[in-house]
């Protein structure tokens, strides 16, 4: 039995996955987890698209770039499976229909802070559940650099959206966990009102840190600060906004 | 030592909370274990406003309306702690000044999904965590219904957003945890390709189920469809666009 204070702060994304099929009951206990976790109103407004098809993973790994490397990810067609989770007002539309109520929630930006905050607890809950099963996994946001794309080859209906997937499996032979260092936890924590003084005194640290850090990976020179500078300093996914609208949201 | 799996799975949101002070160990094992969870890009761009002011934690009791029942929630003031978990790239936008490179991040959709995501996954990371010390949370979407008074007394600055909060306490004496029943797994999951048969089919069965679950709690003649239905039949928080505008976002 695994300490589960354990499994939450020691924790590392994995990248590379064994052939290792993963079992029935592995994965129910995984799906289980999920489905349980808290979400918004009993709405259980998502749904979990389960690629296992490898013409669907090549097409994901082709569409899909990373926008620190600019390059594929290739854990996403090694996975045995993807789980892209799928903000889904879709299916709450058809319950409506069914009860002659029109649904309203798609006309503002809530539907979109409802969908997105309820697949992050969800696939929290997957991850968590994953690792405890003794599998690794790796959430992938950067689906969203196709989303276009995505909506057309899964047959995505009106009132969904995709919004972020996990990569799981087991771990291939050789790889452990590495865990990423964190900002200091009080630079996270406001004593009642927001205050900068905390964050602005332990980025510094945090910098000194994070280099030793990328050192370790072979990446020479590089600071959080500059990392979240490189990354932020341009729009990223700007053209999403389309296929969200035509998905039938408005903002 | 508590099994993992059970935690994910036999939960339950707690609305009634002990006077019990909670002690600094378990906060630390708490926030510890939100902090180490999966983030987009390591960018960490999330705050937690520590609300433990009894008159902030009435403030937001009193502007903080249920969508489902139009009245204020107790627990937000009872709770001897109410964390308030904000979208925060301001850190980032101060971190990017001192590198002399300017943020774009918060003129797209994408800083809503990056942070959003992230607050979901960090909160639930946190109400495991809190199940695994012995005490019990409840979730809070509805502090949306009062963003703007939320910004101002929190004094959250430009590029920060509150997104949820998650009251946390040990439980009151008699009470326990209550499962609410979920949709069936098989409705969440879809095989390859988005299917609505698997959605249709088994909502009858689950609305049998949350019937019998609202009369125990005294709510006769609902189902789960008649709740969405009412639910999502009229526009919510259509307000915070506003505010979320005036924090320094574009759509």
């Amino acid at each position: 039995m695994k300490d589960t204070l354990d499994l939450l702060t020691h924790r590392g994304s994995i990248r590379k996955f064994s052939d290792k099929p993963i079992p029935e009951d592995v994965l129910h206990n995984i799906y289980k987890a999920t489905i349980c976790s808290q979400n918004y109103a009993n709405g259980q407004q998502y749904s979990i698209i389960v690629v296992t098809d490898q013409k669907k993973k090549d097409f994901l790994y082709e569409t899909t770039v990373s926008p620190t490397s600019g390059r594929g990810m290739s854990y996403i067609k090694k996975a045995p499976i993807f789980l892209l989770f799928v903000m889904d007002f879709n299916k709450i539309d058809r319950v409506m229909k069914k009860e002659r109520v029109e649904m309203k929630i798609q006309d503002s930006l809530e539907a979109l802070l409802i969908g997105s905050v309820d697949v992050g607890i969800a696939m929290q809950a997957a991850t968590v559940a994953i690792a405890n099963e003794g599998l690794g996994s790796v959430a992938v946001g950067a689906i969203r650099t196709s989303v276009k794309e995505i909506i057309e080859t899964f047959e995505l209906p009106k009132y969904t959206y995709p919004i972020a997937g996990l990569a799981i499996g087991y771990l291939d032979e050789g790889v452990s966990i590495v865990e990423t260092p964190r900002l200091p936890l009080k630079s996270f924590l406001h004593d009642n009102s927001y205050s900068k003084a905390a964050f602005d005194e332990l980025v510094d640290e945090y910098d000194v840190k994070m280099k030793e850090a990328y050192a370790i990976k072979g990446i020479a020179d590089l600071t959080w600060s500059k990392f979240v500078s490189n990354y932020y300093g341009k729009p990223i996914y700007i053209e999403q906004i389309e296929s969200y609208k035509k998905q039938g949201f408005k903002l």
